[in-house]
């Protein structure tokens, strides 16, 4: 039957004890029970040294699928408590792609230690992957895909497969190559197992092919799997189009599940954490805060300097101090909304720079609509209070309108940075996410108190102020 | 060569031309240079009349295809505008899985003018699957799977496949059923091509398989693929074990961004958008936001009624006015921060309600730490200040100590809350997502401005107070 989650977590304490007591058949067993997705589980859960004795006792194949599915934090920990003997099987193992991610997080020395313990022909090919630029698409290639010729027929094609298909990453998809090497189509395996076994490849072929060039960033292929999004590996090109490997989706979706967590540290203000919430040291954990926290706040004082020069208006009329808070919120929040709702829209590539007058057309409108509505509430609340509570003072509805027209040119001007604020980064080549929305909200709150006291100057002079 | 965005966009004008003069064979040849994907991205760039006929003229398959790769919302317009010959067409062609999530969202009536128009067969099959409830992974299901029996012969399998495999949503799994048509094995057509031809299914099954219960949420499935990467399809079973349909990866990874959407939009204060950024309409927009923004806005309101509290400290000492909005949105950063961080590993599945309290200790120590980091930061801004101004009076180095205890204490206060409100949520059955940034700075906001006027009654009592 199908493993579940919590037959998988019973046999936690039977790994352990077989751990303990390095009883390799009872390691052995379970191995042979769980998939090797489940065993990553249990596996990360084991305390430091039972998981080096995991990975010395386990079987080989097994070590070496589990030793893949880990974060290359863990990773790096284990290789540092293993054997060399170990170390170096699981190095000449793994795959290319998860390999060269790994060696790029290492420190440069172990990465060249590491790389001594590798034969010949996996050396080379990880040194040529390790060439390319840090979050170029060369860096998550395999170099193991089934390339084919266009005489072979399909019965010749699938003999290939048979012999030559063990270690190759996918046999979904395979590359039609000319004898050069250069790339000139790519079959899945569907077309293969539809046609009759006399074909050949030449009349199968369609000559649409969506191929990656090699020296593109990362983030073109986690686009480019998001359209194509049927596929499962897509071939790596260089300039030239000759064939250098393939990246398939598992990458891509771990890829594209960290730049999202990223986008959302950004957006909450943090710089991105690449380590798990829990197991991240605490000094790391407050370094990743304290900077932008830092910048926000030296950006923050600036409205105790706006207030300053708003000290006499305050002390004539301290009820302007009650609302202080609440204007700027509102701005703030405004904002916030505007910039998640654009910055998201950016991300999923909705929205370019040259839209700015559209966005800016419709949140001018918005901010309008929404400023009224906070407005009219505000008004009446201080209409109502003050007919209970002298704490508005006799000149109750002159604040009251100075709250009203306070409050829609705070949140449309709120509105209005929070959307265009984004895009202006997106156009400066900057990262649209990063701190957005604590940024604009920052400054919103400096500007807002401006618009408000300057309202109040126009609405209460000769009377509170 | 590769199709580029570039030379997709190429094509455009001569698309748009095509279609203004109805020229059916220019039409074809622009269907056959394209990728299908790379057609609907230029679909969607038409006006709704070309669009209209673009799926009246296109060829049959071609337009079938594009169909699916649009929005729903553009299908349901698209339905509405083309002649009921072609939607007969489309609507019994479709994928049995894209045609539920059609289905479901428009009204009752039309589901069922659409149900008559299927063929008996696909009309069966749509109706059950409509059964399933909604956001169930069956609602995701196709039932165009290949089913094989143990006893074949890899060689059966393949030839099978060879006359069945036509209308099957994938190739790459198969699913090994017993009599009765329970699920006893999956296999990769990996297992299938490395085996040899004379070798029996049986002999190669290892009875190892992962399967997703019908009845179970969507977001079952998202975890599903999220674990076990590789995968492409897995199973759907019902209660007893038999093999309903299979899910695919595409539609796992749309569902997935559009959760992901949700979470940012949510993060921003804002009720998550269906519909594009710049496509919605603006009245629903404005609604989408209105909701969140005035409850904000009334719990703000909060602000007004506790700073009433403190009046007479205001005028007496208006001096601590200007640090307001200092004081409370440096709570509101540091619980934002702790929030998007809490809220993200909520969703990866990395912290759940159970760890509180290591969530709580990890957080007050960073939280007193941050707050140290901005409190020293005060003091000093303070205190050079005070050396060329006279704005802090006489009694600055009290107020001074008054801005750095409060700063300790709100921050530690912000960070606490904002981290542990979505974990409250979360047990709550609530989504952690759910506008929790803003809400929680909104409640800093206010329980901020009691500690700093409590602090600074403790400070400066008698003195300015």
């Amino acid at each position: 039957m199908a493993t579940s989650k919590l037959q998988t977590q019973l046999l936690y304490p039977d790994l352990q004890t077989a751990l303990e007591l390095s009883d390799k058949e009872a390691i052995d067993e379970i191995c042979v029970t769980l998939a090797s997705e489940d065993l990553a589980e249990l596996v990360i859960q084991l305390e430091p040294n039972f998981m080096a004795v995991f990975f010395e006792q386990a079987p080989e194949d097994r070590a070496i699928e589990v030793f893949q599915l880990l974060d290359v934090s863990i990773q790096k920990s284990i290789l540092d408590s293993i054997s060399n003997q170990r170390v170096v099987t699981i190095i000449n193992e793994m795959d290319p792609d998860n390999r060269t991610a790994l060696l790029e997080e290492l420190p440069a020395h172990v990465t060249r230690q590491l790389l001594s313990f590798l034969k010949p022909r996996e050396r080379r090919q990880a040194q040529k992957l390790l060439e390319f630029p840090k979050d170029s698409i060369g860096r998550l290639m395999t170099p193991d895909y089934l390339a084919i010729k266009q005489d072979w027929t399909v019965e010749r094609v699938l003999d290939f497969i048979r012999r030559n298909g063990e270690d190759k990453e996918t046999l979904n998809d395979m590359y039609v190559v000319d004898d050069k090497g250069r790339l000139v189509d790519e079959l899945g395996i569907r077309d293969l197992l539809l046609s009759p076994l006399d074909r050949v490849v030449l009349d199968i072929m369609d000559r649409q092919f969506i191929a990656l060039g090699a020296d593109r960033p990362e983030v073109d292929a986690i686009q480019a799997f998001k359209k194509y999004s049927t596929r499962t590996a897509l071939p790596v090109v260089d300039a030239e189009g000759f064939l250098l490997g393939i990246v398939t989706i598992d990458d891509i979706l771990e890829l594209a599940e960290r730049e999202t967590t990223e986008d959302i540290h950004k957006l909450g203000g943090v710089a991105a954490l690449t380590e798990p919430y829990l197991t991240s040291p605490l000094p790391y954990m407050v370094r990743k805060r304290a900077g932008w926290l830092v910048i926000l706040f030296i950006s923050e004082m600036l409205t105790a300097t706006a207030m300053g020069f708003f000290q006499d208006e305050i002390s004539k009329a301290v009820v302007l101090a009650l609302f202080i808070p609440l204007i700027i919120s509102s701005g703030g929040n405004s904002g916030s909304q505007a910039a998640s709702l654009v910055i998201r829209a950016i991300a999923l590539g909705e929205v370019h720079f040259k839209d700015w007058p559209r966005v800016f057309r419709r949140e001018l409108m918005s901010g309008l609509i929404l400023g009224c509505v906070l407005g009219i509430i505000g008004l009446l609340r201080i209409t109502i209070w003050s007919q209970f509570s002298g704490i508005y003072g006799g000149h109750w509805f002159l604040v009251a309108m100075t709250i009203f027209f306070s409050l829609i040119g705070v949140v449309a001007w709120g509105t209005l940075i929070g959307a265009l604020f984004p895009l202006l980064l997106k156009r400066l080549g900057a990262d649209p996410a990063a701190s957005s929305a604590p940024f604009v909200a920052t400054f919103i709150d400096v500007t807002g108190i401006v618009i408000y006291f300057n309202i109040a100057l126009l609405m209460l002079r000769g009377k509170l102020l």
